[in-house]
């Protein structure tokens, strides 16, 4: 196989990882969501901390993220942007979801920068980075 | 050079582009500050808009950053971790400011994801994304 087919495989299995990953958390599926994830990880999320660090630290984002989140859980790519190599990639993506506050359920769109590492086994995310504009 | 020696070669090199990006920014240096980045860039900013696309746009996001950063200009790393195969990486690091906001200095402290793909000439910055934490 080609260098080009190679990445392009690459970017296949990444994209699939993260629409599996999205997927997961529509359905408050936390072993889903955390599948793909390095225990090193570093997250940056919207809400503070201003930085999570591991899976424990990572889990605890989501119990916020459901605790703001109403069935169906809304949380959607709008575009996503894969760069490759052959064991480090990095993904940009606009994303949206829907949480309530006080009783009101609003779209909050949304930054997404992901970066992965490939080991023996696959991909996995090492890190996360969500955020809105400050105002 | 073995593949550890190579990978600890790009990582010197990354990590003095981004302290030669950051004193480039304390000195209101435009043609330096562009100077590593892709014509195709993605920038995630703290304020508004969303998104940035390409240098015209990220050189706008600066002029937004200076008019509130009276002199010394502060924009320092805390921390760094650099991620890098031979031709693409992504780093994540913790930074902070001091914006002056109603006559008054503060610092802000700030998170940063940069991705980087290595061109013929060199590393080249195709995505930045800084935030704070949502209140």
């Amino acid at each position: 196989m080609g260098v080009n087919e190679e990445r392009s495989t690459d970017e296949v299995a990444i994209r699939a990882m993260l629409e599996r990953w999205a997927r997961a958390v529509r359905a408050r599926d936390y072993p889903a969501i955390l599948a793909g994830h390095a225990p090193e990880l570093r997250m940056f999320d919207v809400p503070p901390p201003i930085e999570s660090k591991g899976l424990d630290e990572y889990r605890r984002t989501w119990d916020l993220f459901f605790s703001t989140s109403k069935d169906p859980v809304v949380f959607d790519f709008d575009d996503m942007e894969i760069t490759a190599s052959a064991d480090v990639a990095f993904v940009t993506a606009r994303m949206h979801c829907e949480p309530t506050e006080a009783g009101k359920r609003a779209r909050l769109d949304f930054r997404l920068t992901v970066g992965l590492r490939k080991d023996p086994g696959g991909w996995v995310i090492t890190h996360e980075h969500h955020s809105i504009p400050a105002t």
